[in-house]
């Protein structure tokens, strides 16, 4: 499994308090050492940095740390593989241009069994189960929408479509940002909160590190974090509903939705439904 | 103008000699201090570190040249804004996936009144003109080869029609790599070596440094180094010819031609073909 960070901010932002915390997990206070990757989008386009080397050892890693990026959105991922090689084709975050915008992905689960046919339009470079779902949803918003860049809430529809079908192959908790916004997704555990005016010093779990953000901000500050574990030892941390989709704008949730439950209160009445739904999928 | 920096190697080479006396030219030696850009491919994917700051004064340059990444293609790029922003979308090199691999970008020159229509497979993020030209190139490919990767061979044929026809809008030379292979092209200037066995000592021009290759390298080695301005005093550097394009496999040539002299021969015997080409080519 991996672990995903997130964040989406009213103003730009730079993640190095969070980064510090998070990337411990890479040797240190967990063992997710089978790579990292961290992009920072700067409107439409981002800077994405790999390494197939942990976030601990990776002198990449240690730039980021020190390194005060600002940025809207941020997705971060440390890897401990399960499927695919240690290549830097199989490092999350994964990158593809659509509609003249970078999107960016990172995934957190398993998949099994889970064998789309592409259009050929986003093809997966390396042969993890995470790049080729990014590519799915991708191809997926393509085919509706053609080459006509949709609102955000018609690309969460679309999401929200699609996601629990990918998510019957397994565990499919992700990430996604085109640079404007922040869609997320947990089946299993993913973990969010704001931090907003008046701001509070918060505590990293991970490592004896205190910041007060009431030192370093403005009333104009908002900051949305998502995280597979909480970050902060002091703060309340919201955790995903399963099947929960929202969708991060300006540092705050603008839109929340689940239909996981009720599907899966549908199937359980007539589970004639799931198999329908399985067969019918792609 | 930008200047251009490409190198194409046997065995995974890392470029640190070469980096360092190349972004000098972002401030010191020269006034290329509008961004850099450098990709590293390991083999289908590629490490592409961006930035505005210049690669005298970016902390990520500075990694770059103390990290040794070591990697068959290289394609860097230091900026001296003509057209576009200092905004990091309009930071070279460019990358696109196609065919399930990545493909980077980095050109030298000016375009003017270069419009082509694009299909929307692939759209520019920022706004220059050798963005478009990138864009412009792969989907003339996929017109051409539709979603079956093609050969070496077929690519250089495709590229060496089109590349003429956006060259009549400016000066366009180019690196392109998809990791496989580093394709070049050059209208005004661009020159090329390759270093093998035996390896001499060479001198960078930008810097008061010198390294004897015989110590760092063994007789399976060999390096083609691509640039717009020689970076040794010490060593033959050889001078694109007007319109040639050289395709670099494994640290040498495996193809090389020029049609432009024969096209501006053909057009100096017959005016009118050069407007006809003009209008027709998109």
């Amino acid at each position: 499994m991996c672990q995903l960070l997130g964040m989406n901010c009213a103003t730009p932002t730079d993640i190095t308090f969070s980064f510090r915390g998070f990337s411990q997990r890479a040797g240190i206070t967990s063992d997710h050492c089978d790579g990292f990757g961290i992009a920072f989008f700067e409107d439409k386009a981002c800077r994405l940095f790999v390494d197939n080397q942990s976030a601990v050892e990776s002198p990449i890693a240690e730039l980021i740390r020190n390194y005060p990026i600002k940025s809207r959105n941020v997705i971060a991922h440390i890897r401990k593989a399960t499927q695919g090689k240690i290549t830097l084709e199989n490092s999350h975050p994964f990158v593809r241009e659509l509609w003249g915008r970078q999107w960016i992905f990172a995934h957190n689960g398993d998949l099994h069994g889970f064998e789309p046919t592409l259009s050929g339009r986003f093809t997966p470079i390396g042969n993890t189960d995470s790049e080729l779902s990014f590519c799915y949803l991708l191809d997926q918003l393509v085919q509706k929408f053609g080459y006509e860049e949709p609102s955000l809430d018609q690309i969460f529809d679309l999401l929200l479509e699609v996601s629990p079908k990918i998510a019957e192959h397994g565990t499919f908790n992700f990430c996604l940002s085109n640079g404007k916004a922040l869609f997320s997704y947990a089946v299993t555990k993913l973990h969010w909160l704001v931090r907003e005016y008046p701001f509070q010093p918060a505590q990293l779990v991970d490592l004896d590190v205190e910041v007060d953000f009431s030192q370093h901000t403005t009333p104009e500050d908002r900051v949305a974090v998502i995280t597979t574990e909480p970050l902060t030892q002091n703060e309340k941390w919201i955790v995903y509903k399963p099947g929960e989709m929202i969708l991060f704008q300006h540092g705050q949730p603008i839109r929340k939705e689940s239909t996981y439950i009720e599907r899966l209160e549908r199937e359980r009445l007539n589970p004639e439904l799931k198999r329908i739904t399985k067969a019918d999928q792609y």
